[in-house]
């Protein structure tokens, strides 16, 4: 019975882990609204950016990641999760195609998310996302779909 | 009385978070491994390197890194932290000088640490540690100690 309100919490929890990754997929900042804590003490550390600390910065910030992308393609692989109380954390990597200035390349993103437990709305929220650049990347052979 | 509390945490927190760099700046697995949770579903990815996963293999990353290393100074800037039940979360700036092959170099990385709280020790214990260098580094005006 355990294992499975366990499970449960894993599949809520790699729901809000998705819902960010379409969000990022689909170049939607109504869908980024949805997935991310509204807080003053958020934190968003772009790979090789400087670090984002609150929700009207970080929603900046990807106001202008989605300005500057065509398109990008997200594949997400080796996904590690821990669940405490109210706070759940995600290790995983981020298979990327990403279309700028006609030019497409691909690249691996290692990626730290952690999501707090909102009891009003039963949703984990993002409140924390880390990517940083995996040196001598080689993609996966996986179709982006 | 509660903001007392509250304070008495953080600092018990970047307690945590300083004897993990004291560790690493004195090159001492042995305090390395006063610091980390000895657990398998623990996690450590250095600047530009795979991931690790357990104590077993995280140790063995820092036996490497401290046997390539002759010195290595940290001065930790801009730190947040967050504290829940029984996770704590730190995000700073490593401001770096390190000498390898008789070369002194200063770099700068964004890091995320995340620290669960052990009953029976009554410690923090570092379960996860993000690292990544910071594009375009400037180090700031301080001295080394």
């Amino acid at each position: 019975m355990i294992k499975m309100v366990v499970n449960m919490q894993s599949e809520k929890v790699l729901e809000a882990n998705s819902d960010f990754y379409n969000a990022f997929q689909n170049l939607s900042i109504e869908r980024m609204e949805g997935v991310w804590k509204h807080d003053e003490d958020i934190i968003c550390v772009h790979p090789g950016w400087d670090l984002f600390v609150g929700w009207f910065a970080i929603r900046e910030s990807w106001i202008t990641i989605f300005h500057n992308i065509e398109t990008i393609k997200f594949i997400i692989t080796n996904p590690k999760i821990k669940i405490f109380d109210e706070i759940s954390i995600v290790v995983c990597i981020e298979n990327i195609e990403i279309s700028i200035n006609q030019n497409s390349v691909k690249l691996g993103v290692t990626a730290t998310n952690i999501f707090e437990y909102s009891n009003d709305i039963k949703k984990w929220l993002l409140i924390h996302h880390h990517g940083s650049s995996v040196s001598n990347y080689i993609s996966p052979n996986l179709s982006v779909q």
